[in-house]
């Protein structure tokens, strides 16, 4: 598909185990490589693989290096090019036992497999022109998705949505390369005038799809690590109890996920199916103790960082509690949007706390009522954070950078187009212009990895998890 | 194949993960039952899989409910009966994303599958006749297998060697009822004593075989929970370090296996293929500290568990360190096999304390000096623990009773078995011995599921992991 500047795929043949680490019902270790079906062969007892079809099923007797029975197991044959990988692929369903999955990768290395390196079946289907190298990427980012918008986003990406626009853009941009080249040509014959009127307004429009794309990196972020939301208050006010009613949900489902982050005041949870990444904070109050207010500071700089605050206020402590901290928690709010939230409700009259923050409080801050400890409240609070964050719209052919090494490319191949723009207004000369966009073209193909190397290949493969 | 006294499997067509829980590269969801093909169409683009055949794999779409991509996967297809269920299934092989899992399961659900119970596949298989019951409990205990030996006793078990054991008996206690009933019909006509000598000879055939399934309980249980070896000594004789030591090499491959005992002094470790169980415990000296005593009891009972016993000897406090507990040590290690450990043999000289154990120690008592740093050491410590242990051999047609509903069972047949026989021997009519025999036979029956009830049913398959 692409002239890669890689090395090619090398000649042998890999095995790992490609299911999730642990103990299941069945497990799959994925042999792929030129010699995968004679490999797989010498372990085999069953129909005879050599003779059949791609895309068939067998059940039979996989045995150890000694020839015992291993396990009884059901294979599934890919002859290339039509596998993940490109290459011929066996795939064995074996019963989920970690002793069955470490025995079978060992006797199949024993039989002439290599261990796969992590991400390294996906490295060849992009070595195999099956994936673009931002499509390969998104295999990774597709398995790590925890929630409905970056799956979505890393799915499209996966799909070559995004391949899809950076091809587009170097089309124009090898359009803009002719024309220039145009210009040097008939430069003796005073062309010029019209030729660049028509190459500003093409760098001008590649320019805007590069910043655009650029620009998706922040909303990108978001989608991928969770919208941040500090929830600040003072002590004692029911920052922990609340927090802990929000992660109640789907704690189990977001805690044991590879990278998320567990340390004990930070963690994700998925509502309406987008990633919210909530901050617990140290207690706001006035102190002189030194220790806490290191607690504090570091408080205020988690809101800082914070796209939404939820500001907890104890309704029982009102007014003297707000008063404390407003001016503290309205300074570092500004410019995010702000959910004051009088907890409590069933110990207090909330109506005073409501009147008072209704002058305190921007226009465009909300304020709810609720006690922490009630279900369909903490649900309502729940649906009002989804309203307040202002998210990111995903539709189905939304092109969203998540990835940084992404990010840092189209920013390079968008100053190299500023440098080309530049130079096209000073009247430079078209080669010195033509090497801006050669640039251009440079940093746009080593996100698809129409140009890589070795290294790059690596550092991304390396993320990878075994198996993949 | 047998008559099940069971419900019949439901209608429901049934989802589950099958791999392990977490992420990974792929992950497997399964579909089994009448409405398999049917129900996994509704949300599917690809191939029209009603129409193709069993054992084939198909790439495509799977979408949710709302029509929306949920991903690429590639689906294999086996249809009744020549599927593991025996019903048609569908085995979804998707991107191993929790989040994707989680949304696919849901979604099949939403187009009407119902949420598999645990073990549900296999207990389908069972009423299917797929399996005997024996077989189908192997199949978790195949999943569950740490070790060599543990695998290849679950494996035979799997794989229908103990049902048809129990199916030679079966047929010998059929033949013997006959034999018992010949002699009713012609009780008048004096062929008594003939028939009597040659139920007796056969009864006893049958007492012995059971006798032999029931008392291989105990290498059953060794091989499936661990040989317990206890490591006892004096404080500071090092005997974490060696079991730190001892337990290095695989510890990460049998920490997180479920049901392993995780409490600090107690942990398995698979040495050349069986699993052992160490047992650390409280330094042995005397005190009057009540606290330490109570440790110290612990530690003499965790002694009298083992099977065999390391006793940790420091070389640089001998002899006094060894005379201090030697009287405590031996006492409980009465029966059982003793190591004991010269350690720290890099400090101090160890002939002095070899010959003083030599003179104290039972004659099948093993004396090794080691540090417990030095890796060789340990290694070959390893192998002597192998050795002294004298395992249970399991060759490749070994039926070895692992179960304790099993051996439960084989004990009541046979206690029925010798209650016919001393029926026999003091001449109890044959219609009241026959009735012996046939409670033998019934008890034989609720092993292999030919005998069987909902409640046993549902006791056996809750242990079982969702997806299996």
């Amino acid at each position: 598909m692409n002239n890669h500047t890689t090395q090619p795929a090398t000649d042998a043949t890999i095995v790992a185990i490609s299911t999730p680490p642990g103990m299941g019902g069945i497990a799959i270790a994925r042999v792929s490589g030129p010699e995968a079906i004679d490999i797989v062969t010498r372990r085999w007892k069953g129909t005879l693989l050599t003779t059949m079809q791609s895309h068939t099923a067998h059940y039979g007797q996989v045995v150890d290096t000694a020839g015992a029975l291993l396990d009884e197991v059901v294979l599934t044959l890919y002859r290339a090019p039509h596998s993940f990988t490109g290459e011929d692929v066996v795939e064995i369903s074996c019963h989920g036992s970690r002793w069955i999955q470490q025995q079978l990768v060992t006797t199949l290395i024993d039989a002439g497999c290599r261990s796969a390196q992590p991400g390294e079946f996906t490295r060849r289907a992009f070595a195999n022109g099956r994936l673009d190298l931002s499509q390969a990427e998104a295999v990774a980012d597709v398995i790590a998705s925890t929630s409905r918008a970056s799956h979505r986003v890393a799915m499209n990406q996966m799909r070559g949505r995004f391949a899809q626009r950076l091809n587009e853009l170097r089309d124009e941009l090898i359009r803009f390369v002719s024309l220039i080249e145009l210009e040097l040509d008939f430069s003796e014959e005073d062309v010029t005038f019209a030729d660049r009127r028509e190459v500003v307004a093409l760098a001008q429009r590649i320019k805007q799809v590069i910043d655009e794309l650029a620009g998706s990196f922040d909303a990108g972020n978001v989608l991928r690590h969770g919208v941040p939301v500090a929830i600040v208050g003072q002590t004692n006010a029911g920052k922990s109890t609340l927090l802990n009613a929000l992660l109640h949900d789907d704690r189990a489902l977001v805690s044991d996920i590879h990278g998320t982050t567990r340390d004990l005041i930070e963690d994700t949870v998925n509502l309406s199916g987008t990633l919210f990444r909530f901050i617990d904070t140290a207690g706001l109050r006035h102190t002189d103790d030194v220790v806490e207010n290191m607690g504090i500071d570091r408080s205020l700089r988690a809101i800082d960082r914070a796209q939404l605050v939820l500001w907890v206020i104890d309704a029982t402590t009102a007014p003297e509690g707000v008063n404390a901290v407003a001016t503290e928690v309205l300074e570092h709010a500004v410019g995010k949007q702000l959910i004051a939230v009088v907890n409590k409700s069933d110990l207090a009259p909330v109506e005073p706390v409501q009147d008072m923050l209704a002058t305190l409080l921007p226009a465009d801050a909300r304020i709810t009522t609720m006690s922490a400890h009630d279900e369909e409240q903490v649900k309502e609070l729940e649906r009002l954070i989804v309203e307040v964050a202002a998210l990111p719209q995903v539709d189905d052919d939304a092109v969203i950078v998540t990835n940084v090494r992404h990010y840092e490319a189209l920013t390079r191949a968008g100053a190299a187009i500023d440098r080309a723009l530049q130079g096209l207004e000073s009247g430079l000369s078209g080669d010195l212009v033509s090497q801006d966009i050669r640039e251009c073209l440079h940093h746009l193909g080593t996100i698809t990895g129409a140009i890589t190397s070795t290294t790059i290949l690596n550092s991304i493969f390396e993320n990878f998890c075994i198996g993949k």
